[in-house]
């Protein structure tokens, strides 16, 4: 388990992109108030204010994070009424802090860590004047705290950790349509660089075989009108070897979820599906 | 006060972008050179060749920098008759050292640190040979050198710090209209990956209160024809949370200067202002 | 020479990008695994899949990098019966060892190395199960063994270093015209961020002088069909500030080779060149 007075690492992950100096002004913090700390950057490039793609990252990236200090920045409301926040995850070989506002970012990797056994209060802005820089005023200070040995508990009041903000789930709906066979509606979560298309689902649900799979896209309900997006059947494959260059094809990505995919190529510049659509499997 | 000969961090800022490994190899070469240096990456997305973008992005940048170096590359006039040159600030909890070409990018920075105590130049490019990667050759090697307590005498001959290069300062007019109340012209110094606009003109400078602010835009004398781009009368509030989701505000922005805003939107994308339109403010 | 016992430099290079988790999840993996050990990113923005510009930017960067290992990953082939791959140069100032995918991305930069001594093979991925996360899961874990001292030849049997895949070289033709002047026609091998058009010929083989050359540019044979480009005749200068600013002309890069410039302008944007076409030089 980890020495939780001697954490040497700190995890930020933001949507402050690298364009501006943002980033590296919470760097230069880090290093002033806790020189003996090691940053890793998981990510900038967090969509403005997209908690929910943050939240994701954060939970793909949280089994692969050593001992050390989650700080991470998405914030639609910053200078509004939502609270900063520290949790303490459980004792676990990973990370045991997460710093950041208290929105729904954290979440999805606590859980991805074993759970929170604390969280603590760092302040509503209302408290601490127009600061609209947080990642540099208030949750860098509240990281390099942490590494330096603080306990949680100097940094605000406790609170409830049942009580912090949750994104919501993505849409995953499962039928039987009339034939027997199955169907899963999934909602699209993350579209890598390399054009991967992640969706909702566990690998394991649908199962490699000879059978091809019906594949069909949508927008969500209440989202911009697009056309029914018709892939067609592909195939459900093992790994990438497994298709034939340029073949669509689905498998199970490296966070153990079903995606869609084409062999060195793009499946969403091949499909024009993105994040956020819903996805229909029949098999 | 910083010890100055047992500096060990290097804050790089440049034009390189990251698409290329121009960025790593003066990484590799610091750390090749000076390996118990710590490097923090201020940005190195500064528009090519746009030294008053990066003098900008280093002053705001500086104030929350610790002891160490400052490395800043954008240079276009690399290979001319510009010199290299190492700035020494006057005793301070920041950066010991700027170097740099002395082209405008540093002193900005050198201002908000407290100014220069003393300055050497690092020599010419037809004194060094055709070198075209100075970052790697010169800049580099001498931010090592300081870094391992060498004094900056020992990189070249002392020049006159009040004989470097500036940048042209921002445009700020200030009048009186007819009806008594205020106008101010301001240059649009920075548009944030969020879309803020940031102008010449300090947050105290427009007060908060009920009365509505007048917004319009132009382009420089001289710059591209657009036509004037009208925002109409917006709100200076305290903080994003006093607007409305989509409200377009003036607030004073996380380094103190004024910001046209939209609360979880781009004001950029809002009103189609670029960095170098003047904005006038009428109140 | 580099004591290969006590590595704690890993210079990384990939075609992950920043914009997903992927770069940062391996860093923290190297970080958990080999704690003492600081990581220099070379870039990540190779193009997806593309092995021969990995290759290239990897031998450009190599002659910097001091000791340490190199860890790139460009790997249009992951999933398929492509080798893992440790390689150890041959003693020298630079890096102890490179780590990659056996496609040829590791060669160029190993040839600039001095060569390779010896070769293991870290296997398969039939032999590894269904990872598609080998930079996380294999190339990774295996730079952090050989940066806590691990004999390669604990990590794999070994292979002959001979038959490593290497990618095709880059084209270039010399020929003589018929009034005695000489012409050159050579891929194009890089196109960085200021529009440099990098040309697969040394510096020294087209002298400076008061003559011009003539340059024009086409697709290669197979490639997308464009019309030739006349670029005109321009000047062989020495540095770029021997070039009218907006003036078109050819110099020696900072990695000696030959390129089409645009003082404070891109020569990609101005001439329409990209990477792959061929440039055609006649003096």
């Amino acid at each position: 388990l980890t020495d939780r007075s001697a954490l040497d690492t700190v995890f930020f992950l933001s949507d402050y992109g690298r364009r501006d100096e943002f980033a590296g002004v919470v760097h230069a913090v880090l290093r002033r108030l806790a020189p003996r700390v090691t940053l890793v950057d998981v990510t900038h490039d967090i969509p403005p204010f997209d908690v929910r793609a943050g939240a994701a990252a954060l939970a793909r990236a949280a089994p692969h994070l050593g001992p050390g200090v989650v700080l991470a920045v998405v914030d639609p409301g910053v200078g509004g009424p939502r609270r900063a926040v520290v949790a303490e995850t459980v004792p676990g070989p990973g990370p045991a802090f997460l710093v950041g506002p208290d929105n729904g970012l954290l979440l999805p990797a606590a859980d991805a860590l074993g759970g929170i056994a604390r969280a603590v209060d760092l302040g509503r802005p209302s408290v601490r004047g127009p600061a609209t820089f947080d990642g540099r005023d208030v949750f860098a200070p509240a990281a390099a705290a942490l590494c330096n040995g603080e306990d949680p508990t100097a940094l605000g009041p406790p609170v409830d950790p049942t009580g912090l903000e949750r994104v919501a789930d993505p849409v995953v709906e499962r039928t039987r349509v009339a034939d027997g066979r199955r169907l899963v509606r999934a909602e699209v979560t993350w579209v890598d660089r390399f054009g991967n298309v992640q969706l909702a689902v566990a690998g394991s649900e649908v199962p490699t075989g000879p059978g091809a799979v019906g594949v069909s896209a949508a927008a969500p309900a209440g989202g911009p009108q697009v056309g029914e997006i018709g892939v067609g059947p592909v195939r459900r494959v093992r790994t990438f070897s497994d298709l034939e260059p340029g073949e669509v094809g689905l498998i199970a990505d490296s966070s153990d979820r079903l995606a869609l995919v084409v062999r060195e190529g793009s499946a969403a510049d091949r499909t024009g599906i993105n994040p956020g659509m819903l996805v229909e499997l029949v098999w």
